[in-house]
């Protein structure tokens, strides 16, 4: 079969070609054809347009990711399945766990010299810091990723409130309290910290207003792992910059700059210049281990595809 | 009963009054008298010469913390018992599980400037980081606070290996493997960390010299928690100056300076200075809720030699 890696994942072809061996056809693009048919059997990619999706006539799209927000699935033909993969719910909720501990453990307050000079001045005034154990921690959204994070924050001691669309969780790591959605600002008030790791959808986008972080509150924390957009932007940022919100830990953005672009903005507020938010560059599952994982995923379901056996991962079945 | 807490606890004294309330009488001493009988039933310190253990005629020395090693045992008076106490194995356990977080995230290699004329270059050059999940980690020492690591360790997807004495240990969280402290050389090459958690006792003191930090390695990550001296100070200098041992994280110091003294360096050798060591001014456990959980405890055993019920926490009983 020919299998094209496209758009930021290109990179990733050899790694795929190497795991699917002589049998198939694997190709990179870091952009598909403005026009025409796209043609390849499977396509790999995180990221299609209603236009490239209606020209794509093959039999498989494979996101190399759990996100499937940027495919236009409604364009695709209907005989074409769409795959997702997981596996990076492990370096996520190692990221989350580091931003939890940080934020009790604040490192930052501590001096950083240590020499005959400042040694007994430093030790004479050592800083306390606080704990993360007994403190309470909700979890929007307890999919494969809110799991790995209870897992880790129940070890620590905390307290874990897992709020999803249903009120239920389909998990081995049961939360402490599960609540629905619409009652997040109500538990808000008793959480130390607030993580989000679900879906973007029409439901969950700007779900995280002022309501939410004026409840999570000035000694809160807000992790965003998710998707930028389930936190409303100008709500964020007042919110911060005002001190309604303590602190956050961003790892998603509003904007992402396209192949070759200049000049772009993570969001169009100073997000990244507040002193109480720590920015990082959608790095929370990027480890080789990931990939790894991901392509190996990826390569069974090709087999698969080739053999007609039964897919996994897929979030829109051929209809 | 009067009751003396005495050197670096002395000002945690108000607490302990108000804890015990009218019945007992409690005192603040930033140092012991230099000459005479030390005059109180109860001494609360984590320090006593061999002078000055000779002059107490009390009925109980109470360390306010964990370790007894700056405790003159041989010179007290056979009558007089001395206790511990724990409840720092949280805050101690959180710090190390930041301290390895770190040292796989490695937060510090991301760039921290996310303008509109850095995203586009940070985003296309993402770093990647490592994850703990898979790794290896050995625990010198697996009490208290080595099942509290071990516990949040587990909870990452670590592998513990505990290293004791006995090669046994007695805890809820069994490790994955239990060596002797004989093997500690046999297992560091299969170990992303190594981290100190025993008492300092003849048998620990210097154990771990460069034969241990080598076996470690250039990759690996050396957490004391300790004392200082677990760790042969000259050992641990060289082989994280000359890269034979990767990183360390180091919260005990081998020198601490006394009430007034200036012109105290924490080492012999500029461990502070080397750009592989993240040094910390002996915090790791200084937390309100360890103050909180200790001088209870400490409180309920004055109250309990009050009223000749067993004490908790007998380190040396009454002879």
């Amino acid at each position: 079969m020919k299998i094209l890696v496209a758009g930021l994942h290109a990179p990733n072809a050899p790694r795929l070609a190497a795991l699917l061996g002589a049998d198939h056809d694997v190709q990179a693009a870091s952009a598909l054809p403005a026009q025409g048919p796209i043609e390849a059997d499977v396509l790999v990619t995180n990221r299609l347009g209603a236009d490239e999706a209606a020209r794509f006539q093959g039999r498989l799209v494979h996101v190399p990711g759990a996100g499937v927000d940027a495919i236009s699935q409604d364009a695709l033909p209907a005989a074409c399945p769409v795959c997702n993969v997981h596996g990076h719910e492990i370096p996520i909720a190692e990221y989350v766990t580091h931003a939890l501990l940080d934020h009790f453990l604040q490192p930052w307050r501590l001096p950083t010299e240590l020499d005959a000079r400042a040694w007994p001045a430093v030790y004479a005034a050592r800083p306390y810091h606080r704990e993360a154990a007994g403190s309470t921690v909700a979890i929007l959204g307890y999919g494969h990723i809110g799991e790995e994070i209870g897992r880790r924050v129940r070890a620590l001691g905390m307290r874990v409130i897992a709020v999803t669309r249903s009120g239920k969780v389909d998990a081995d790591i049961v939360p402490d309290e599960i609540v629905t959605t619409a009652q997040l600002e109500d538990v808000l008030p008793r959480c130390a910290a607030l993580v989000l790791c679900c879906p973007l959808t029409p439901e969950t986008r700007g779900r995280v207003g002022a309501a939410a972080l004026e409840a999570l509150g000035p000694d809160g924390l807000l992790i965003n792992v998710a998707r930028a957009e389930v936190a409303d932007e100008q709500a964020l940022y007042a919110c911060l910059a005002d001190g309604r919100l303590g602190r956050a830990v961003l790892d998603v953005w509003y904007r992402y700059p396209a192949e070759g672009e200049v000049d772009v903005a993570p969001s169009a507020f100073p997000i990244h210049a507040l002193p109480n938010v720590r920015c990082t560059p959608h790095v929370s599952a990027l480890t080789p281990g990931l990939l790894e994982r991901r392509y190996a995923f990826i390569a069974d379901n090709i087999r698969a595809l080739a053999a007609g056996t039964p897919l996994r991962g897929v979030v829109r079945a051929a209809r």
